[in-house]
């Protein structure tokens, strides 16, 4: 298999820490271009023209690679996740809308760039459950906080903020899930922005 | 391959409509015990002790036979829920966390009781959207028909019940779709009837 080498920048220097990113970066243009199943360590090795033994010496396995090359892709959601929740002068009902948009947004962004990335998701799901448990709990802690915020400023009426925001992640997984947003047929699912307001309504308390 | 044959209970007539039957029961149980992707018309002709050309003479296809099965395990689904739904003696509001709940257990049950139900749904997905449409559709007005009853009863706030419906739709994917309820850890994922609370309180409108 054959992936889009990265043009070479700087002399090879096969020890340092830039060796570590090139090796994810080179993964993940594979899993992007062969996909994640049928890329082997020795393609990502061939591609940055080194031994796979250098490549060994950095991740022990194709599925440790995976893991940093998921973990980066998570983090840097995790990261747009929160700055639309610390967006000055905003209230918390709008950043919390703006967090389940941006969550969104990144899935639909994600899936465009790379139609196999919901093979990515599946293998993350079956083979390191740990990565994918993280990234739910760091995303949920910045929903909880939300939920505690709007609490303490009398905009929400919820008696458990954690239970809340776990509600409001599962809630939806339609929206921010690779397989579910790239593989599903739209028919039948309400506008991203409805199922918000939907969700706020909740927050807000019963009548 | 060898699936597990079903008695026979009855002289063998091949070209009555208890044969459309016995080979759907014939492909149900090889879609469980073998993986719907391993299963093959060959099969389940030779299980049956006919010929792949009597299969095809009521379907036209593996395909085929695949929507006719997962069609009568959707319509069993919608019987329970329309049954729910319809409950004598309940408000709109238990009645429609009983519908949540029932779509909740068939999924569970179901996938305790094949282990390769998932399979088969993404096949579904994948090939006969049709089918999943459909049934969508109708799961969805047996919602909108509650929400259209608690709006009118005083019972719910909702200016649009038929999206209202879709949200609520939605938001339980998690509990119904038979990928997410068993191959995914529960981990994160709140209790059903804490989504269901939490639904409802939507429902019922802002204070």
């Amino acid at each position: 298999m054959t992936i889009t080498a990265a043009p070479l920048t700087a002399p090879l220097d096969e020890t340092g820490p830039t060796t570590r990113c090139r090796i994810l970066e080179t993964a993940e243009r594979a899993f992007r271009e062969i996909g994640y199943q049928k890329t082997t360590v020795a393609d990502i090795a061939r591609t940055l023209r080194m031994s796979p033994a250098n490549v060994y010496r950095f991740f022990d396995s194709k599925k440790a690679i995976h893991e940093a090359v998921i973990k980066r892709l998570m983090d840097e959601t995790e990261q747009r996740v929160i700055a639309a929740s610390a967006m000055v002068g905003q209230g918390v009902s709008e950043r919390l809308s703006n967090v389940i948009l941006v969550l969104h947004r990144a899935c639909v962004e994600r899936c465009d760039a790379n139609p196999r990335m919901h093979e990515m998701v599946e293998a993350a799901v079956a083979e390191s459950w740990d990565v994918c448990a993280h990234h739910i709990e760091r995303i949920g802690s910045v929903f909880e906080a939300l939920v505690v915020e709007g609490v303490a400023g009398g905009e929400f009426a919820v008696a458990d903020a954690a239970l809340t925001a776990a509600c409001l992640h599962t809630a939806v997984l339609r929206y921010c899930h690779p397989t579910l947003v790239s593989q599903y047929p739209d028919a039948g699912v309400p506008p991203v922005e409805a199922m918000i307001a939907f969700l706020l309504r909740s927050l807000r308390g019963p009548a």
